[in-house]
This record gives structure tokens, C-alpha cells and sequence, in this order.
């Protein structure tokens, strides 16, 4: 089946399905099957077992998946058996605590250059990288081939930063500024909103 | 339908179509239709004719919704037409960052309680808020009736968290420590992971 065949939803659950392997495989496991992790999951094992179709014949009826040659497969498909280059624009506090944070090695992504406009902060270290300033950022971005993003600006800088970040070539954006960000349709934007997920959550509360 | 079997992916979608709404309004658009909101949302319209019908007519064929007693709804629905407190446990960067978010405000949150165990930290006050040790958090939160936390703690120390969280009688956690939690099937928890969000975009780039 064709990449584009697929519904975008069936895309989505593959990330869940690689952080559960990874987990188990962590814990020392090497097996597991579509009931174990849909239980896991909070998805039913028929979902997994369709999802999972179609990119082909995953383990066997009776025996399960084996775990490391299940990760390596759903790392393919979504392209991050490889390293991806990651700019993050806005170096404010939360900025600040991504560039910082540990959970993007081995899963595909790596922070590559930090972007403020911030004179005071631009040339300061965080980690081993300097803070660029965000006038330089298309140059920058292009030269180093950066097609991945993150937006942590406040929200009124957002819409300028993302059309730089798409002149320069980047094609995916995270964006964690509260604002709905116009690109075009060849560039993928995904949104962190905490609200959404305390949403979720409280219409279970009485 | 009984809330209970109303499937989650529903309810999922839910705070996505009250965002598009919301967005709307404030353009200053008054009423608006499944088709408009499947377009910029990138959700089939009989999708969002469906997830609606769960909970009632909304609007009738031809003259769409109306913008504001949809959104009224569906605040109602979510339970977000009311204020909950929130408590947020871990002041480092990401912590401080969501403690000056602007977002929560009308869409149903206030964070309420901050937390830490660094005693440079507390005492010091953000915005309005002091930093509360997390050696008393049990009582604070239990006395003041707090069911909603947020966890910006580093991996290491956010299950111990959970657990005092619990115990206080706190029912939602949307947990950003990169680590899975266990707690009783009676309390929710979610999960902000940017890394699954990239993952779903570097899928549809070669």
C-alpha cells in the first residue's frame, strides 16, 4: 500500500506502538503480542493487528512479536532509524527545558541549533550549543540541510518564525506557542497543548 | 449514551473541534459546519456529525452550528465550563514556563499550587504563587480539594510524585517526565511527549 494510502490516524498510534516496545525491551522483554500491548495500551488488539498490517506480516498468529525486529521495522516506516537535525526557535524557559531535555536520543532527533532574537541571549551556551541569532536563521538552516523544527516562541512571534523556518526548508514543525500557524500544505505542523490533554482527562470527573 | 461508553477517541476529539470553535469565534465568525471544521481540522465532516450525535442535535442540516451554543456545549460536555485547580510539581524550566503559560485561562484551568523540593526554590514566588515544599503537598492539596496535576519533575522522581499525588486525592495527571506511571485505574493520566508528535511528522518526509 502506497505511504499516502494510509490514514493519518493509523500514523499517529505507530509512535505509541515503538515507545511500548522500546519500554518492554527496556524491562528485558523480547516478545510480546497485540493483546499485551493493546492491554497496555488502552487499544484493542484487533486495532494493532490491522494497524500494523499495513506495512505487512508482523509476527505470527500463536507465536507474537518479536520485539527488536518489531521496533526496527516501525523505526523504518517512520523514518527515524536515522538522526534528524532539530532547530528550536525560542530560547525562553521552555526553550530552555527542551534543549535540555533527554528523551530525543535514540528515538530520531537530535537539537541542533538553538535560535533568540534576545541580543543578551544570543552567543550563550546550553548544552555544547550556542544561541544563534534567528536574523541569521534561514542562511543557517539551509546551509545545514535542518528540515525539523521546533517553535517555542511566545505566541505573537510564531506565524513570522514558521514562514522563516518554511523559507529555509524545513518541512515539520512542533509548535508549543499557544497559536494555530498557517504553512503550506507541503509542511507538516503538529501542536503541544497541554489544555487538550487536562481536557481529555477531567471530562471523566464528576 | 451513558458517558461510559462513549469510546475515549471520541472524547479525544472533542477539545480539538471546542480549539477550531473557539478560534472562530474570535475571528468573529458566528456559525460555521461539520464541513468547514473537517477542513481545517482534517477530519471528515460525517466523522464530526458522528462524534457529535453521541451527545445530542446539534444544529440542523443546511444552517450548520452556532458557534457559541456549540462551544457552550461542549464546554458543558468536557466539564470545562467550570475552573479546576491545578497543582504543578516541579519548578525547573518546563515547570516555570507552564507556571507563566497563558493558556490555561478560560479554557477551564488555573494553575493554583506550585511545588518543589529544592529549598533555594522554596518561598520563591511566580506570578502569584509561591513555591510550596513537596513534603507538604499531601495536606496542601488534599485541604484545598486540588484534583489536577501536572508533573515537570525530572524522570527520576515523578512515579514517587504520583504516588503523593494520589494520595492527596488528585484524579488527572498530564505528566511531562519521560517515563511511564503507574497508578490505580480510577485516576487518569496523560502524557506530553514531543518526540511522538515528530515521529508522526518525519513519517510523510523522505
Amino acid at each position: 500500500m502506497a505511504r499516502s494510502d494510509i490514514p493519518d490516524i493509523v500514523i499517529g498510534r505507530l509512535p505509541i506502538y515503538l515507545r511500548a516496545l522500546t519500554h518492554l525491551r527496556q524491562e528485558g522483554q523480547e516478545i510480546t503480542s497485540s493483546h499485551e500491548l493493546g492491554r497496555q495500551l488502552g487499544i484493542s488488539s484487533a486495532q494493532i493487528r490491522k494497524d500494523l498490517s499495513h506495512f505487512g506480516e508482523f509476527g505470527k498468529q500463536g507465536t507474537g512479536y518479536n520485539i527488536a525486529s518489531l521496533s526496527a521495522e516501525l523505526q523504518r516506516i517512520l523514518h527515524v532509524d536515522r538522526e534528524w537535525k532539530v532547530a528550536l526557535v525560542g530560547i525562553g524557559d521552555l526553550g530552555r527545558a527542551l534543549a535540555n531535555y533527554g528523551g530525543f536520543a535514540h528515538r530520531g532527533f537530535r537539537i541542533t541549533h538553538l535560535f533568540d532574537r534576545d541580543p543578551n541571549k544570543i552567543g550563550q551556551i546550553i548544552g555544547n550549543l550556542e544561541i544563534l541569532a534567528v536574523d541569521g536563521m534561514r542562511a543557517v538552516l539551509r546551509a545545514d540541510r535542518v528540515e525539523v523544527a521546533m517553535i517555542t516562541t511566545p505566541a505573537g512571534a510564531a506565524q513570522a518564525v514558521a514562514d522563516e523556518l518554511v523559507e529555509a526548508g524545513v518541512r515539520a514543525i512542533l509548535n508549543y506557542a499557544p497559536i494555530a500557524l498557517s504553512v503550506p500544505a507541503s509542511v507538516r505542523v503538529q501542536y503541544i497543548d497541554p489544555v487538550l490533554h487536562l481536557q481529555r482527562m477531567v471530562y471523566y470527573l464528576e
